[in-house]
């Protein structure tokens, strides 16, 4: 056999296709990994009553553990879906997309933390707001981190499809930013509604995406 | 060799089938990650006596935090083996079953929850009852929800087997539901009686999975 | 083309084999999440001095805390890479080696809490002893599952080599036990001599295991 | 086709290679596991105002919290990504590299303790110093151990490159112990001024590795 400049170049190609493979599949491992916990340490915000308290009253009056228990999940979950989606047309990464997935994590780890802050604070008419505003911060950070990814990825080329078609699969990521931010101003009318808006905008990306099979 | 449309439609087949593996590598990933953490943290919800207090008795005292500890954590194991059997047999995923998943995980992630309730109020006669109930209906949740999987994937044709095929392998699931909402409803005649049901019920799906070889 | 018996089989096989990788691969995902949760666990249960304490004196009166920090680290570390050389012999897996696997992470999943109360109860003489008791017990329970996990995994020959040849890489596992019962025994003439004990356990398979190279 | 000695040793070599590849897996999925829970924990540290202080003062207050976050997530993200390229350039390991992965991994986990110390106590002008320096010493360890990693790989030819091409890769490694001991110091003049060298040597890494793609 004559080794020919394409035969040389055809093992490097393939040895790069796997080393990218294993670059792609180490980060996901990260990112999942953080998702995970950022959705499992949610349980940990939720108090438990002291010894002696009516255990059912007691239930009953952190209502708002629950439901923001039950938002930020349905939250994360879609996030980690989306990041999922992007992920899959993902064909090689730099180490600048690297960087970006680390501080696309920051506020998506951070996010136990308005969890506990609207969970602990809702009764209180004084701190509702400033609450309930932080938890918007975040995901509206988290948004527009999330289109800072999209958009580098694009722009580099670490697509394994033409953007246009890839377009299709992401549309709604662009609105994102200003549905969290609509949602979060919401909160100087009503914190109840603002919260009621994060919950259906998970709702409605969890419908919106259905259509659409992960695979084929 | 002379291109057939069978010829061309072959290799995007087989990448469908990588694509399809890389996706339900990443979902079991992100739901192993789930499990291995809620499991982890059960741990964190036993009280740790204060100095001062003598500690063999403060020890013995608390003996309900070690039994749900125990309970608890042969109950997630037990699930981690039924979703990872399910699993072998699915063989490409959709975007709707990725979200199910989610669902399936939100009761799971809860778990530590009331663990931790039934732990520190199962020596309040008053408590006792609303602690194991909450407990009862979790698991209840888990057993719906992994019903909910089963059935969407033999429905929408994930498994790579013929679903009567498989149906040998999760006979007891569609009984999970039943049994657990027994154990539960158990708890206004003794809430020890149901949560000894718990613990019987992990114990059962340990010992009735064993015949069965995981793999081959 | 004819088909032949052999010619039927061989994928099948080939197939199987595909399986128990993923089989062994998805445990091991489950199995190095807890030890790695566990692991890092371990700093939540060092106490944070309240402000205004003088945190200087404060952290050097806490040394236990730190101490039980490394030997704990240590300790999990051993166990994790013991785990992963057993795991590196293993060719396939049953539905009872994964629930052996679940009852294996039962106590190292529980280290935590023995670590906290050595850390947070060293320096009140009548409560060190019953302490590092249950530090030891906790200890031995998991050198015993371990040589469950590995007596199993030989007579039904879940081994991709010959048991014998396999014994030289372990042989150090069937001496755990005992060598953690002396260690927790030890606690009834002195608790700092006992911890020392099992810090050095952990030196010891540390550098006992060097020689041999994971892989290769 | 006559057996060759070469031939027979073929297969054995490729197995090796397979095996490598699942070792510095499954060490890769553990270290990833430990990076993503500490990088997660960071945010149990931050304290969630009680209810009735005034919630904004109460936030804004404990700014230095926020800031330990952000300084910290930074840090252990850059420790992650320059780990992830040291495993790049792996080719096999053994079990001396396993276990020093896990005396890496010690002070690694053990940064949530430091960040919550200088968090906390941020404000009381005795404890900073002292507060600070600790976490300077973490920081310090943790760069000494990757040079200790890094000098092992190249000693013990676990490359899959020569050392001299590899050196370019990592040139900024050697200087981190000295850049690191250079901003503890620091802290005698002002422990604010440490913190933002901590801040700016995480920017400094993740501008310096920019240019680098992470794979091809």
């Amino acid at each position: 056999m004559v080794p020919s400049r394409a035969d040389e170049s055809e093992p490097s190609v393939r040895d790069a296709g796997k080393e990218t493979a294993k670059e792609t599949a180490r980060l996901e491992t990260f990112v999942d990994g953080v998702f995970a916990i950022a959705i499992t340490l949610l349980v940990l915000d939720i108090r438990i009553p002291e010894p002696g308290e009516d255990l059912v009253v007691a239930l009953a009056r952190q209502w708002p553990s629950f439901v923001a228990y039950v938002i930020s999940f349905l939250s994360i979950g879609v996030m980690w879906v989306s990041h999922h989606r992007l992920f899959q047309m993902i064909s090689r990464i730099t180490t600048t997309f690297l960087y970006l997935n680390v501080l696309f994590l920051l506020p998506v780890a951070f996010i136990p933390y308005p969890t506990a802050l609207v969970a602990q604070h809702f009764q209180e008419p004084d701190a509702r707001t400033a609450a309930v505003l932080l938890y918007g911060l975040v995901s509206v950070l988290i948004a527009v981190m999330f289109n800072v990814l999209w958009r580098y990825a694009t722009r580099h080329r670490l697509l394994s499809m033409a953007p246009g078609e890839a377009l299709g699969a992401v549309r709604g990521y662009a609105l994102g930013p200003l549905a969290y931010a609509i949602a979060t101003l919401v909160v100087f009318i009503s914190p109840l509604l603002s919260m009621a808006g994060f919950a259906g905008l998970a709702v409605f990306w969890m419908l919106s995406g259905r259509e659409g099979a992960a695979s084929g």
